[in-house]
């Protein structure tokens, strides 16, 4: 299983912070957290478990430190401003199951499309790529990484018993996704995790691209969108 | 409907302009107000309405302050230099029959293409994005967007009632797509306007992927261009 | 015939040469000039005819207002280092047949794309769309552009030739296609013309994802690329 | 044989290391070098050979003059903190057999799914095209440029071989790619190479689009992959 035994020293709030904002301006540069998507953590202490994670509701593209607060292992705020975000018990799981350091969650075109696409298999295989060497832990391009995809739901219970299941299940998996949602991905610190949210959607781009010539890229079964305007929310 | 009943409080033209430059910029940057095309607005005070906007003819890469005027509930010009947009009366429209707080006007690749491929069917379906939740009010993936597209004309009277029924027709839309021009978005502030602009421009990249992957994309019926060269203007 | 009557103010070297190089780093930017490809100029006096260019063979990401120099009507240096541009003949002659006040020349990967596959009808139509009101004197988007293409050579007279034929033989474009090479746009200043070819940039690149999606993409017939390994230069 | 008969005078590690830098995350904000994937070199002195190259593991988005190291001619570290690349070797095989002074060795999406569509044909034809001309020595578009595919292998002795047979084989290449792994480029300095990179990587993209139009981008035959979750490392 892939944990992180030598765990790097932690860092306060403070530190975490502007580290946390400027990965994630980063991120929406590249368009993989648009609007208020995405959300982004780093573990503050162990025991009892701390984390720093992003407000809920906050443009990407305009993250500064004072957009991170402390919670603690239930995802209840300590310290700073604003709700937490929904999914904090998503990031808590990873933390937890996989002893990471940093948690970021995206959201891109070709995470959406590929995780619609390959949904129905339960995952995505990637093979073969010397990138895949920037995963923690892979020496070689022939390594296979199986990201599983997880069914969305809007039930954060359910959804985390599914992404610990899916981490439990897949003990070498560096990323998991979200069907028709996005990227998690994690490392043993926050330079790290960027590494891996930076190799996998590389390698979405390119399976994107794979799947779009050889016709396996197909819409969600659109029941709702066949039953015209205004439909709801 | 989708209203503000609890509208932000709004600010002076002074206080406005270098936000609504920096939005105009950043739209710009990711290729979705090239040229002079986009043009964006927010409320000055509402009662007499008065709207600041961006002047007519201005390179977006290169708006300041300095490009944006006030204006009038019939679009006349109250201060600042330049002439409005031929589109203020649309402008005017949204933030009368939504209460919007801020209305951008882009143009994409992708929201060209997808308006013309499904403008016979009157709008676009988005439904089961996750994405979809960075849209005002929207709780759930499980929501389907109804985007109206409105048939482009350079008869202002007309697109002005047009996109008025639309809206009117369409109580809960988020945005509506003029059919080969582009996107108009609006929220209660320009921080959600710019927020809705980037959830729907992802989907739009989104779905145009697979409109192209399942043949869906077409071009306009091209009469003109197969009568050869200089068809004039 | 479009040609700019009452034409702006001229500037000198020295103020020209700063804006020239700005924009210039910007088409850089946007993957529109990537190596030493493109060439950027603009008019210093009338009578006698003295342009601005870019030195042949700089980096496009760091052109600066030392890459470029003074020639005169037939493309001889007057002033600066380096050598110019072997186009300069062909924007000398737009600045001539089109009073133009700046002239622009990009290599983008849609034009050269596009430039291939409808090079055999000899240019290509733009019709319908919004963006091409932000082509001088182009009032509606009930437009039909017709970019004439002009086959590629390295002979510089004949280009010069055919570039003035394929002018004299459209007076209404506001930019032309070399096949295989890229986009010449004008405009009565710098600011126009950095507008046309954002204008046909981006209109390069709808039409180029509607070829894609028809089947429209196709290589040039690769003789040579048959022959195998290493044949010449 | 494209060699460098008249070298360019070497500059001390001191001088190449923020060259380096500044190049490495230009193209990692092209997205050519995301995570830790790519790395590069220049030539700090002939005889004996001395090289300086960016260290192993480093994230290219955060690159500094810190992050290169001085190592011999068999890739031992002379000064410097941190390791030398494992594809050290490749670069001085590139430097002794074509007397480069800078190597660049890059991973976009274009050049991983053009390197396996096209590896079986032992490489990729490039011609017709003007952007060619940005090659060293390359006078016209009237050339064919020939662009080796080597099989990718953690084996560096073996990769080492294989490259230099390449090079050998195909003396008048600009540049060499290995199959599902990236671009090696190189050139009689820095900015020669940056060139050849951006050059060859805009032609990966006009091909790439013509591979996928016409239906010859394919998967590699992905045994693993069909080997369900988790199948190793």
């Amino acid at each position: 299983m892939l944990t992180f035994l030598a765990t790097p020293p932690l860092a306060p709030l403070s530190e975490l912070a502007p580290l946390l904002a400027a990965a994630g301006r980063a991120l929406h540069a590249r368009g993989w957290a648009l609007g208020t998507s995405g959300n982004f953590s780093a573990v503050v202490r162990r025991e009892p478990l701390v984390l720093a994670i992003s407000r809920s509701g906050v443009d990407k593209g305009r993250l500064s430190a004072g957009d991170f607060l402390k919670v603690d292992d239930k995802g209840l705020p300590l310290e700073g401003n604003g709700k937490p975000s929904d999914e904090t018990v998503v990031h808590l799981t990873v933390v937890r199951e996989r002893g990471a350091g940093a948690v970021l969650h995206t959201h891109s075109v070709r995470s959406t499309l590929l995780s619609e696409a390959a949904g129905d298999t339960g995952g995505l295989a990637l093979s073969g790529y010397e990138m895949l060497k920037g995963l923690a832990g892979v020496a070689t391009h022939e390594h296979s990484e199986w990201v599983p995809i997880v069914e969305n739901t809007q039930d954060y219970d359910r959804m985390t018993r599914d992404v610990k299941a899916a981490l439990l299940g897949n003990p070498r998996a560096h990323g998991l996704l979200l069907r028709g949602h996005g990227l998690y991905a994690w490392g043993r610190d926050l330079e790290e995790a960027q590494r891996h949210v930076e190799v996998l959607e590389f390698l979405f781009e390119v399976e994107g691209r794979l799947y779009a010539a050889s016709g396996r890229l197909k819409a969600r079964a659109a029941g709702v969108a066949a039953g015209g305007r205004d439909g709801g929310d």
